[in-house]
């Protein structure tokens, strides 16, 4: 097995392209049922301040099919008012800290996953963030709790990083074309009624970085992902002899791609005003769409999304529903990739 | 075992009554301790946009006690809204369609569970449903997603069906009764403050009737139970050498029953009106609670309900305490038929 | 081991303090992994109408490291409204009586735990209870769960106990003294912002009793605990040879104490006017925050807390930060104290 237990799983640029791609191969060996992994009498708090369904089920049922389990806690957002900084006096709305909090639930269990993104929203076509993007993308609640546990922290989505959906992107890559290095990726930004996080996207480019393809990230101007992970996203790929580009060409950026992975995310000059958005992006909406004359500048390229996906706004029926599609196969690779990442991460026996 | 691996279970009408009967027996002979299943491994995703005490429990507990693991999601009412149409632009309210979801959910665990049915509501007294009956008997949600999903989809309750109470009704009453077969079983209709769904005492109906009983519904002028289901239970209980009636005599039905289950049910005639209905049974209100008067027109017969019941309005306190009463097993019952289900639908080893 | 098996864990008043002991000792040997315990097969439902991490994780990580499983029910607070009255006609918010859902869920698992505190509530600086103290003492709700269940009821926190905290801070006292027979505790009332339960300082205050320590309940004048809980905890600690003391004196109190445990709660006096509370105790912020300076007066005393504590409120950084705190070791062992009572408790194989 390859050792990193112990180690906390916040982000994929925390561990080397090496270790990132052996987290994807016991993945798959996992769903292959190439190897097993007993992780009997080991807990994982799996916390969500979020909504899932995807990750919820994947994390909880991984663990369960490994012979351990995964106990949900749904803090709400008001309901587990934690405090992280030094030195206040708590007389008002916050009731613990996590310099406790996070070293008594590490003595309580084995993992400790967390979702806290404040974007990640439901029921409202705006975002109600008012927070700035400098100020959301330190993660500070994740690294805070990760700082005092002492059991491995596991990001189940961060304002940032979405790194289990990026295992998953990749795991599907790899079954899908074999050898991914040098293939071309094409992650094309999308029109979506809301402004939605970046933190997914940022994962996924990560993913094609770290398996050397040629990666091109397609967007209209305005829509560029944060500099600082295009930067080590350029460093990690450079290193394992792939390029990674950024364009608005869209007819150029599909020509010949072996993988369209298409994704909405609000644009980063919008935090804090994001009602603004709608109205200033609203000549996207037609363009953008990824639909089957798109996907035929491509070749036989492959289509992905994370899900969940609103069909004939980001994506046509003809090309979800086509031979194209790899949504379900790379929705199901969540199971194993997080199967994957417990199994890795868990305490020394 | 019994071969149902990878069948749906969402009505007892989709199985012969030999089925369903070989469902109640497993169920009685895991109870007994006569058989043992191994579900290890094995993850159900229990789906719940209606609140549920009984149903949830005795599901987790019986996948949990055979092996296997039940993960519960309440997605709400409008957290989790799916699209169910072919063809829709998705910019509206629906973030997700069941094409996608339910596959994907399918890959991530081996059975799903699905309660959804409007009329199952709490915190009002009256319903709040505006649909026709019409339209929610076709229970076009649990339909779509067992449509498209590749695993297993168990009616944890619908609309129109409730089918594990229905087995767990079979099972008492083969328990209390031996041989069921031609005994006269009575399912009484019963006053309640609020209009409930009907999808409880159509799977009781269906139950006595794959028990080729003596079947008589009683219940006040307007309160007949769907045509459709009372044929199919017409059909299917004349083929077992059993029978079928509907009367308003309380006298009648009530002499010399073996099995009275009471249920109150909202009128199919007050669907999208429901407001209207309490005044307008308020006269039924006296005439038709349970009591010991009642039930000693029946000699020995047992009393049934599938719970919960309110003391006083649907039975008295001295039939429910009484000897008579089998509410307790019944609802114990569940435990075992719900094992019965898992257990007989998982996917082939 | 402890012959307890099928008895309900309301309250440590429930056993001796032998038996209390007992339970200790087992949670000790199954951390320092002395004995084993198989639970495989065994479930727990575990009822929360009130907000909780620390039990919840708790119990269910105890559960699944023992083989068995936890199933958490939150009912919320009108979604399950369930009738404790003898002869009610229940045609008003009651939808379901103890006397039928308490053996039933008994039928379902092995074990049921239930939180029901009127005063842990979240989001309100006053606690918004209007009952007065002697009805909410009696714990009528969980005491006629208990009259009603074949299974062993186990208190997650009521009104009047919570007995797994009680074990836990056992645990520690014996793990950091060694022998606590007739060493110096403290209990400390500390100022908080919000009026808060007694149902911790009680079993707490029984936790130390138990252990025979020389006991001091420290707190301002019209602040005395239960003088119910205070005559059987002397009764008690007496047999064993120790004492308790109530005090304002804070400096006596503190002089050589092993063990400063501090708790805020409400006053018994402002029960069904706790609004009133926040202006009658401002007074006493300054003077009660355990601070390094009292701490000092102990000599090597240890600082206790059950958590979530409000830092620079209840006690400063210097001391939870310091090397006297206890509190994470204290959290810690709610793991197998919890654990402990579980599998003491379970049914006869």
């Amino acid at each position: 097995m390859i050792g990193l237990n112990g180690r906390n799983f916040l982000s994929t640029l925390d561990f080397s392209p090496h270790e990132v791609r052996s987290l994807v191969q016991l993945a798959l060996q996992l769903k292959r049922g190439e190897t097993t992994v007993d992780l009997a009498g080991l807990v994982a708090t799996l916390m969500f301040f979020a909504p899932s369904v995807r990750t919820r089920i994947s994390c909880q049922s991984s663990l369960a099919k490994l012979g351990g389990t995964g106990i949900v806690v749904n803090p709400g957002s008001d309901a587990y008012a934690l405090e992280i900084e030094d030195g206040v006096v708590m007389d008002g709305a916050t009731a613990e800290h996590v310099k406790e909090v996070a070293p008594v639930v590490s003595r309580l269990c084995d993992w400790i996953g967390i979702r806290k993104s404040e974007l990640v929203t439901q029921g409202s076509t705006t975002a109600d963030v008012t927070t700035s993007y400098d100020e959301l993308k330190a993660d500070r609640f994740i690294n805070a709790y990760a700082k005092h546990a002492t059991v491995p922290v596991i990001n189940l989505e961060s304002n940032s990083f979405h790194p289990l959906q990026g295992l998953a992107d990749m795991a599907t890559m790899v079954e899908k074309l074999g050898e991914p290095k040098q293939r071309k990726y094409v992650l094309t930004w999308a029109w979506h009624p809301k402004s939605l996080p970046v933190a997914t996207p940022h994962s996924q480019l990560l993913a094609a970085a770290d398996l050397g393809m040629e990666v091109t990230v397609l967007r209209p101007p305005g829509y560029s992902l944060d500099a600082g992970v295009m930067a080590a996203a350029k460093d990690r790929v450079e290193s394992l002899g792939g390029s990674l580009n950024e364009t608005d060409d869209i007819e150029a950026a599909y020509r010949g791609a072996d993988v369209v992975c298409a994704k909405s995310w609000g644009s980063l000059d919008y935090y804090g005003r994001f009602e603004d958005e709608p109205a200033d992006k609203a000549h996207l909406r037609k363009e953008w769409v990824v639909d089957e004359p798109k996907m035929d500048l491509t070749g036989k390229g492959i289509f992905m999304h994370c899900l969940p996906v609103r069909r004939n706004i980001v994506v046509t029926d003809g090309v979800l529903d086509g031979p194209r599609s790899a949504v379900v196969d790379q929705a199901g690779n969540r199971l194993w990739t997080a199967g994957a990442v417990f199994a890795a991460t868990r305490p020394e026996a």
